[in-house]
């Protein structure tokens, strides 16, 4: 079959290896009807070192159900599947709370072991925990946009949720969400699901801001650093922001959102950090008793309700996907994305 | 009258000073009855640059209104009150959504322009959001546990209460308390009154712990750092704790604190930071979605319910009071604090 590996930064290669096995009885081999390249595999891109046996790259999949290990009970060969960009017991007390991205059973894809999910076929592990079916839905008459739309829960719209969901967005709150790219726009879109009534959308790019709002962003504010934090203080009256939703991961965000956030408010991040020590002291957090949460999203425990809104048309988190490509392409689809050419690209095996 | 100073660390002095008057038409003037030392006025006793004019202290008080200004409708003369820490209007919009100690127009005692309130009288701004009458109690009679109890409320023992508050203790959330002072056990008794089944404290002075399990706690821990870490993991079954309560305020607690704090479990910080930059990365909070809240306490928000509660004889919290000094022997009661030889000391002007 295809797979797409990534030697260095700049360097993704599809590549022809051996398909998938079950290893465990646990498991389940997945025929990909779609996949796509996260913002996340853009950190690769720019600075991974060379690896000459190269990194099983992809996280996020819609597909058909081709073969399970015999201890597998909740999908079966045929079944069309979601699966979350991690994978999980979802039985653990962990996950029972709403944390699978943390069970201590599951793990990530996109390494020797479990490879990645940007191919033709993929192993994914523990399947019962790991794997949501989605019903009455034949993917291959079904409609392209509502394919984007149950591919986007995958990750990045569940992402966005995840931000909204731990940052409390709840009416009456304003929202500001710091990133106008794909997690960023699903933050707006979810914050508005959860009954924000004023959004702010931080980002420059016309094309994508304009999504923003027509996903519920009532404010784009395209200034960045301190002139983006004045903003959004004029703004809010000078008081500041209830939620800030950051979903960048660089620490020009991070500050960004310390400067915006209001007393008692909640910086929510979901941008994975590309830093590890922060300001949290007095100055920062502390003084105004702000909130840092926020991690890699548990899309599992919110993947049934995204997919009843999906199928119910209440939600189109597909729109974030601009372009579509053969999986072959895969390499030009990374371009496309770091370029900003694309927003996010959709492969189709 | 009598007010305490700091010139530099290690140097606190009570001398004469002339009595405070209204300044603003929303001003009080307190009486003192009871003020005392903090842990927090530790952090200059270790480290203060020499200042030439000295530092008025204290924060802390309860008391009795001698005058009020010409604005001022919900205290008047006679009126037995607790002050919180902070001054505040308690009417702006940050006031109302329960972060007082934010508030724009308010402000902390204990410099040039507000006075401290290790003193005899002390000038209360904003008198109307920062004064709260005890009702039908006549401190000249009042047992001195009463009175130590209330004089709890102006900080400490609210302080942990907003710690828990902020952790989001709830019934079945196993809590750990880092910190064996006065705060740290005060966090003690909020989340047993929070419904806390199981409470951990972290702590090494067997008279302090032993006050806590008094409170509350249900085990507790004497190791620290990395031990202190395997520790709490051991007693959570490998699982950390859903809430801990950082009541210190150093790096050590920091790290303790992310290194015991189960996934999707909230650190609540109410310890002053000693630093401003600390680990919240993928390693440390983001990877394990941990959240990281608190700071100071806004005790106006809570301080009619803990008058309730303590005129009720629901709490004790008075009970971190193991010595009380003539105010006049303030430095006596900074330096028994400082040698851990009280837990904390009360000043009877």
């Amino acid at each position: 079959m295809l797979a797409t590996f990534m030697y260095a930064a700049g360097d993704v290669r599809v590549e022809t290896v051996a398909d998938p096995t079950i290893q465990q009885p646990t498991d389940a081999i997945v025929r990909v009807v779609r996949a796509c390249v996260c913002g996340s595999d853009l950190h690769g891109y720019h600075l991974m070192e060379p690896d000459a046996h190269g990194r099983p790259m992809g996280h996020e999949l819609i597909g058909v159900v081709e073969e399970t290990g015999s201890a597998v009970t909740t999908v079966r060969p045929g079944d069309f599947v979601v699966a979350p960009f991690a994978y999980q017991d979802n039985t653990c007390s962990v996950c029972r709370e709403g944390f699978q991205t943390a069970c201590p059973h599951g793990g990530f894809y996109g390494n020797r072991e479990t490879g990645g999910l940007q191919a033709e076929r993929a192993r994914i592990p523990m399947a019962d925990g790991s794997l949501v079916v989605v019903p009455d839905t034949d993917p291959a008459t079904a409609d392209p946009a509502l394919l984007a739309s149950l591919l986007a829960l995958s990750d990045v719209y569940l992402t966005g949720h995840h931000a909204a969901h731990m940052g409390r967005v709840e009416p009456g709150k304003t929202v500001t969400v710091i990133g106008d790219g794909a997690v960023g726009l699903s933050a707006v879109l979810a914050s508005r699901r959860l009954g924000a009534e004023r959004i702010i959308l931080m980002g420059r790019h016309t094309s994508r801001t304009d999504l923003g709002r027509a996903w519920g962003a009532t404010d784009v504010v395209a200034e960045r650093g301190d002139e983006g934090v004045a903003r959004v203080m004029d703004l809010t009256e000078g008081e500041g922001s209830h939620v800030v939703l950051e979903a960048v991961g660089l620490m020009p965000a991070y500050e960004q959102a310390y400067g915006i956030v209001r007393p008692g408010g909640v910086i929510s991040r979901v941008g994975v950090p590309q830093y590890e020590d922060a300001p949290v002291g007095f100055g920062s957090l502390f003084g105004k008793n702000a909130t840092l949460t926020g991690g890699p999203a548990p899309v599992r425990a919110y993947l049934e309700d995204g997919i009843a809104q999906v199928l119910a048309g209440e939600i189109d988190p597909g729109r974030v996907f601009d372009r579509e490509l053969p999986l072959s392409e895969a390499a030009e689809a990374y371009r496309l994305m770091n370029a900003r050419e694309a927003l996010k690209v959709a492969l189709r095996p």
